[in-house]
């Protein structure tokens, strides 16, 4: 199945069809006079990696250690000297092959490299598929501060293989699965009915199909994020909060999503969220510390000095905004 | 007086006064609600820096040591670490003040800090105002390949005062001349015989404003560089080869494109421009290693493998483009 995103010049497709990793170079069109570095992350399996390295002619592979923690200046650095090195000029490409990290960072080494060369995107987690591989932004994090440098710029071409995630762990894949709930509930009220009958593993190419259609809305509309497209950081200003408060990697990204989600519900379908969320296995409570919380958010990007614009749900498949300050907001949690 | 670039939504002015720098604040439209951090270099006359900074409410100053040399990843990060420190937000903005790495440099911070947040220019060199203070190239170095990191970022607006020219040492100002002289073969004839007359100096407000308008017709024709842009190459192959090839600062830019634009001028008009670089003061010869210039050039990114379009000019005021090898070119030199 092909999903186009319609962004005037920079439009391109979105391909979600089983099996179409090991076929990518062909299914992204890049012909031998071209040269592809994939860059992926430790993390990836082999077989994955294999497959698609062999559909591209030529190609050299940039792996860094896996995690957030790789996703900063240095390895940025590293990538650029390597397109350097192997003389990459502007007609040539990046593919990234692996989760959210690994697309941003290449896509922010693609976007930045000769002020922009072409990016394909091979998202190999749920997380990745459903959310981050489409809409154009890349970023590296600085500190602890995440994506704060960055830039806009659109893949050419993605490819959506819901057959890597076979290897993918359990865990991972709900962490994926956290982020489709959302859009379910920001934007699909059908995607958010399939979490709520407990169905949401067995009908995962459904629940991809559906995601990825109701980003593809909310990017056409607002590609650079001055307005519609917040709508995506549902849950996430709470989220990122939690996230950053307790140790590194102590809950994934989707876990903290699911967790800044709940506050965001009003009283009539906060009951149904948190159904949903215990039935796709995801946190409905944490013991985080409010005052570090309280703190991070302070310091998150996306809040200014004063107040915050935050994405409320009263109703399954809709939203609103609601400007607020960050007291008003930890009274919810 | 003001000079619009014309780019849809990303349009901004430039504004060409006597006097403007020290009236910035005003001139810019930043109003009290904004934060904003200048960028400058240890080479701006403390008088000029201190008559900008006044103009803004809500400053912070960022110095670094002047030259090509700080224009690299160090340096940016430096730049996007003091952004976060400072708590900017996407409203507010970077300022620019100093010569082309400043503009550069600053440029690019404010592309990818947060995706993007607003960037103004106040050029102090002649170089930087004929020609690399407008037209969105932003970018910093990477080993010895110069700009091979960057982003089209236009600026919200311009402000060139050649007030601030005459602190500028006497080699400086000739660099910046070259570029004007650039444009005057290219495009402008009436430019040209300016230079031809040796009244380059005297009539200085008169270069500007011709070598922006040139730029302004480029620029807005090709904001991205993918055709018409390439003219502004002009001189800069061979004179990018030449640079690389010598010892760091042996030669300034502007002195090199000054070398590198004798060999793409037609017999017919090689004369002329001899003499015309000959009463601005810029070099007409110089004893460089021949293979050195080729393996600069052929690693410069302009160069693909095979070989390179190349910008010549049989008549002043008008160019052509041609292809040619490496080999074809260095013949001419």
């Amino acid at each position: 199945m092909i999903i186009p995103i319609d962004l005037g010049e920079k439009s391109y497709e979105i391909i979600l069809e089983r099996g179409a990793a090991k076929k990518a170079g062909r299914l992204l069109g890049i012909d031998e006079s071209r040269k592809v570095l994939i860059v992926t992350d430790s993390g990836v399996p082999r077989e994955h990696l294999d497959a698609v390295a062999c559909s591209f002619k030529r190609k050299s592979i940039f792996v860094f250690p896996e995690g957030e923690q790789s996703k900063n200046f240095d390895t940025y650095r590293e990538i650029c000297e390597t397109l350097m090195k192997l003389s990459f000029t502007r007609k040539d490409a990046v593919v990234a092959v692996g989760g959210g990290v690994t697309g941003d960072m290449a896509g922010f080494a693609a976007a930045t490299y000769m002020r922009g060369i072409d990016f394909y995107n091979i998202p190999t987690t749920l997380l990745s598929q459903v959310d981050s591989s489409i809409g154009g932004k890349t970023a590296i994090d600085l500190g602890r501060i995440k994506n704060i440098i960055g830039a806009f710029h659109q893949p050419k071409r993605v490819i959506i293989d819901p057959d890597v995630l076979t290897t993918l762990p359990e865990r991972h894949l709900r962490n994926g699965l956290a982020e489709a709930l959302k859009a379910g509930i920001i934007m699909d009220k059908e995607l958010f009915e399939i979490f709520e009958r407990g169905e949401a593993e067995e009908k995962i190419d459904e629940v991809i199909e559906r995601s990825l259609r109701v980003k593809k809305r909310v990017v056409e509309e607002d590609e650079k994020e001055t307005g519609l497209r917040k709508v995506l950081n549902f849950g996430h200003t709470v989220g990122h909060g939690i996230e950053a408060s307790v140790p590194f990697g102590e809950l994934y990204h989707g876990e903290c999503v699911a967790l800044g989600m709940i506050p965001m519900c009003g009283e009539a379908i906060r009951g149904r969220v948190v159904s949903a969320l215990e039935k796709t296995g995801l946190p409905v409570s944490y013991p985080f510390d409010r005052e570090k919380v309280r703190q991070a958010v302070c310091h998150d990007k996306k809040s200014v000095e004063q107040g915050v614009t935050a994405v409320f749900s009263d109703e399954i498949g809709s939203f609103v905004f609601k400007d607020t300050t960050i007291d008003e907001l930890m009274k919810l949690i």
